[in-house]
C-alpha cells in the first residue's frame, strides 16, 4: 500500500474529495437503512449488528481507506441516536448545523493545536477574537471580559470550581437539587468538600433555603445556580439569587450550558436578567448554538481571573519567546494538545449572525409550546408544566412510574422514538428535549401518537378506555419517519 | 433567511456536500497563499492579518454559510503553522491523514455524544472494540484489559494520577525531570502533593536514583515514567523501572503519549519492553497515529480498574435502564457530552491494518535518523544524540543560547520553518519532531540550509567562518515549499 495521503497542504483538499465523497455516500446509505430516529432491537441487537457489518477494528493487513470509511461510518449512521430526526428529543443533544460540521472538517485537516502559537497562528487569533465576543454577550459592564473555551459544560463547571478554590482555598459549595451532576463531580476531582445542596422545588433553587444555607455556613463559599436544568429545563431566579451571594459575601457561579444562548434572542433573553452578576458563567454552544461536540464555554467578568490557569512549559511557552512576543496560550486551558473549536463556533456566529441565531433561538421555542400546547388539549396525557426553554415533561394519564419507564425504553427498543425520562413532583415523567428547529406540528402529533399508542400496548394495568389513536405504521415504510429527509423547510 | 439545513438525517450528505465544496477550496486557497509552513511576519503581523480578513465574528446580519466558510477556512488555512508541510517539525504536532479527517467529519455530522447508550447506540459499540483493542496491545496477558478515551495525554495522565488517588488517597507521584508537565499540574488540579522530580541525566529517569527515592519516602507512591519524553523522544528503561516499583511495592503510571504506538511495529516494539507493567499507561494517537486532535487514551490492565470513574446520574443511567441492559457509559469519562474520536481511530487501524500502521511509524523513525545523519555529517551542526523515536536536537556550532532561540525565532517570523526548542545537558538546542512519514530526504537537506543560512544571518558574535550554503531563495517563489503539495509520494 502507499504511504496514505495527509489532510493538509495544497494536495490535501484532492486527498479529501473522494475520500468525502465515500463518506457522504456513507452518512446517506446508512440514514436510510436506519429509517428512523434510532436502529431497532435495543442494545444487544444493534451491538451485534455493529460488531457483525464492521469486522475487526485492526486486521493484520489494512482493507484500504474507501472500504474502512464505507463499512465504519454506514455503520455508525444505520446505528446512530439521529438528534436530526424530530423523534430522537431525549437529551441536549443537538442536531448540529450542516454548515457547522462543514466547519468542522476544516479544524480536522489542518489540526492547528491550541497551546501553542507556533501551532496555531491565525487559530489562535480567531479563538481570542470568538473568546471575547462571546464572553462580551455574558458581561457586556465589564472592560477586559474573558473566556476559555471547553470540552463542555462538565469541563467549564469544574474550571468555575477549580478557579473559586484558588481564590479561597477549599471553598464550600452550595447548590440546589437542580443542580448538573458535574457540580459534584467536580468537588470530588478537586478534592474539595461535598456541596451543601438545597431544595428545588418545582424545579428551581429556593431562594429562602439558600439565604438561610448563606446564613448558617461559615467560611468561603460558592453558590452554583442553573440556568436551563437538565430535567426541565428551568432557569433559577438568578438576580435574586446573586442579590443574596452579594450580601453575603459569597462567590456565584451560573451553569448557563443549556439556556446560555438566550442572550442572542431579543424575545428570550430577560430569562437570564442576573446572569452577570456571576463570578463565572458554563455556556455550551453544543446545545442550543447547534455545533457538533464539543463546543463548551467558560466566561469570567475580566481576564485576569484566568490567572490560576497559567502554566508554564518551557517548549512550548518559553520566557524568552513570551518575552519576544510569542503569544502564552498554555493557560488557556487544563488541556494542552486542543483541537480549535473556535473555527465551527465562528462560521456559525458570522454566517447566521445575531438575527440568524435569534431566529434559530425563538423556532425551537416555539415548536416546544407547540408540543406542551397539544399534550395540554389531549386527553390522555399529562403536561408537567409550561416550558422555559424548550424541554417538555408529560406522562400518561392513569399510570405509574414503572410503566412510563417501560413505554420509553419501548419506545427506544422499537426505534420509534429517543425520549429522556426525569424524576419531578415525587414522580417520573417523559422528556422531550426539544432543539431541532426543523421540527413541524405533525412531527409532534406522530410522536405523541407513538407514545399513546405504545402506552395501551404495554400497560399491564387496568386503566381508563384510550382514546382511539392510530396505532403507528410498522417499522418499514414508516410514515413517522417520512419527515426525515426533509430539512430545511 | 432560511432555516440552515441540518448535518444529519437522510438529507445531511445533499446539504453538506456544497458547503464541503467551499471548505476544500478554501483550503486550497488558504494553503496556496501561505505558501509555506507557517504564515511569515510573527504574531503581530499574522493576527492583525487575520482579523482584518475575517471580519466580525458576530455580525447583526448573517453573511451566508458559503461566505463565512470560506472567509474564515480561507484565513485559518493561510495563517496554519501546516503539519504536513515538511518543515513544520517543532511539536508533537502530527500532520493528519486524509482518511482520519475524512471520518472525522462523520462523526461532526451525526455528533453521537458518548455519554448514554441512547445518544451513540452504534458509537457505543464502536468505542468498546476500539478501547478493547488498543489494550490488548498494551495489556496482552491480562483476560479484562480496557481502556478510556481522552482528549489527550494532559487528561490520560490526570485520569491515571485520580485513579492512583482513589486506591491510595492522597499518595506521593514521584517523576523524573523528563516528565510532562501534565503530571505535576495534575497533583495541583487534584490536591495532592506535589511531585518528588529526580534527575534524568542524559534524557531518561535514573533508576539509582529512583531507588533512592523509592527506599527513602513513605506511604503510598506512583511512579510516572515515560516513554517517549517531548524534549529528546527518548524512553525511560521501563522494565527496570518496573523492577523497581515491584520490589517497593509502589505503584507505576507510564506516559507513552508519543512511544505508545511503537508497540505496532515488529521492528521497534522492543523500545517499550516492560510497558505492561504499569497499572495505566497514556497513548496519543494524535501524536505517532496521524489523527486530527483529539485522539488520547489510558490503558489499565482489568476494567475493574475503571471502577472509580463510574458515577450516576439518574436522566442518564437510571437504575432500572441499566437493569433492563441500556449501557451505562457515564463511567467511561469525566465528561459528560463526548465526541466520538473513536471512529477516526477505527477507520484508519481498519484501513491501514498493522502492516500499513508499522510501514508508517518505521517510514517516520527512518526519516528522523536520515536528518540526524545529515546533521553529523555537517561542519557547522552539532547533532545532540541519535534519536530514539523521532526527534532530533541540533544546533549551529560555535554559538550560544541566545542565539539559538533566535534562530528558532527568525524562521518562524520569516515564515521558513516551525522548528521547536529543547534544554538538554545544559544547553539550548533546536528540536525537530518528525512525525511526516512523507518527508524526503531533500525537505531535510533544504530544511538545514535554512538552518545554517539563518544561524550565519542572525550571528552577532564573530564566529568560524561557515562552509557556504545555498541561501534560501526568497519567500515568494521559495524553493522549499515546492514539495508542500506533493503528498503522498
Amino acid at each position: 500500500m502507499p504511504t496514505p495521503p495527509l489532510a493538509g497542504g495544497t494536495a490535501g483538499p484532492t486527498h479529501l474529495r473522494p475520500l468525502l465523497d465515500t463518506v457522504l455516500t456513507a452518512l446517506h446509505d446508512g440514514a436510510t437503512r436506519r429509517n428512523g430516529p434510532l436502529p431497532a432491537g435495543g442494545p444487544d441487537t444493534v451491538t451485534h449488528h455493529t460488531r457483525t457489518t464492521t469486522g475487526p477494528v485492526l486486521p493484520d493487513h489494512g482493507t484500504g481507506p474507501h472500504h474502512a470509511l464505507r463499512t465504519l461510518v454506514t455503520a455508525l449512521t444505520e446505528g446512530a441516536a439521529d438528534p436530526a430526526h424530530p423523534h430522537c428529543a431525549a437529551h441536549l443533544h443537538t442536531p448540529p448545523l450542516a454548515l457547522a460540521a462543514a466547519a468542522d472538517l476544516a479544524a480536522s485537516a489542518l489540526n492547528p493545536s491550541m497551546d501553542s502559537w507556533d501551532q496555531a497562528p491565525a487559530a489562535s487569533a480567531l479563538e481570542a477574537d470568538l473568546t471575547r465576543t462571546l464572553a462580551t454577550e455574558i458581561y457586556p459592564h465589564t472592560p477586559h471580559p474573558d473566556a476559555v473555551i471547553t470540552t463542555g459544560g462538565t469541563e467549564a463547571n469544574q474550571l468555575a470550581l477549580l478557579l473559586a478554590r484558588e481564590r479561597h482555598g477549599p471553598l464550600q459549595t452550595i447548590c440546589a437539587a437542580n443542580a448538573h451532576h458535574s457540580i459534584t463531580r467536580a468537588t470530588w476531582l478537586l478534592g474539595l468538600p461535598r456541596p451543601v445542596v438545597i431544595p428545588a422545588p418545582r424545579g428551581v433553587m429556593d431562594p429562602t433555603a439558600l439565604h438561610d444555607a448563606l446564613t448558617t455556613l461559615t467560611g468561603p463559599l460558592l453558590v452554583t445556580a442553573t440556568a436551563g436544568t437538565t430535567d426541565t429545563g428551568r432557569i433559577d431566579p438568578l438576580d435574586h439569587i446573586a442579590d443574596l451571594t452579594t450580601t453575603h459575601g459569597a462567590d456565584l457561579h451560573i451553569d448557563a450550558a443549556y439556556g446560555g444562548p438566550l442572550l442572542l434572542s431579543p424575545t428570550h433573553r430577560h430569562l437570564l436578567t442576573g446572569l452577570h452578576r456571576a463570578h463565572t458563567v458554563t455556556l455550551d454552544l453544543h446545545k442550543l448554538g447547534w455545533q457538533p461536540a464539543s463546543a463548551g464555554i467558560l466566561a469570567v467578568p475580566d481576564h485576569h481571573h484566568l490567572t490560576p490557569l497559567h502554566h508554564h512549559a518551557p517548549y512550548l511557552n518559553a520566557d524568552d519567546d513570551t518575552e519576544a512576543g510569542l503569544p502564552d496560550l498554555l493557560g488557556r486551558s487544563l488541556r494542552t494538545t486542543r483541537r480549535p473549536d473556535a473555527l465551527k463556533i465562528a462560521v456559525t456566529l458570522q454566517a447566521l449572525g445575531r438575527d440568524g441565531l435569534a431566529d434559530l433561538i425563538d423556532r425551537t421555542l416555539t415548536t416546544a409550546h407547540h408540543l406542551a400546547d397539544l399534550i395540554d388539549q389531549h386527553p390522555h396525557l399529562q403536561l408537567y408544566a409550561r416550558p422555559t426553554i424548550s424541554t417538555v415533561l408529560f406522562r400518561p394519564t392513569g399510570t405509574d412510574d414503572t410503566h412510563v419507564a417501560t413505554i420509553r425504553r419501548t419506545l427506544l427498543d422499537q426505534g420509534h422514538a429517543v425520549l429522556g425520562r426525569a424524576h419531578a413532583d415525587g414522580r417520573l415523567w417523559l422528556k422531550a428535549t426539544l432543539l431541532n428547529p426543523h421540527t413541524t406540528p405533525e412531527d409532534h402529533h406522530r410522536l405523541l401518537t407513538l407514545v399513546t399508542h405504545t402506552a395501551t400496548r404495554t400497560r399491564t394495568t387496568p386503566a381508563p378506555a384510550p382514546r382511539p389513536a392510530a396505532p403507528p405504521a410498522p417499522r418499514t415504510p414508516a410514515p413517522h419517519t417520512t419527515t426525515e429527509g426533509s430539512n430545511p423547510r
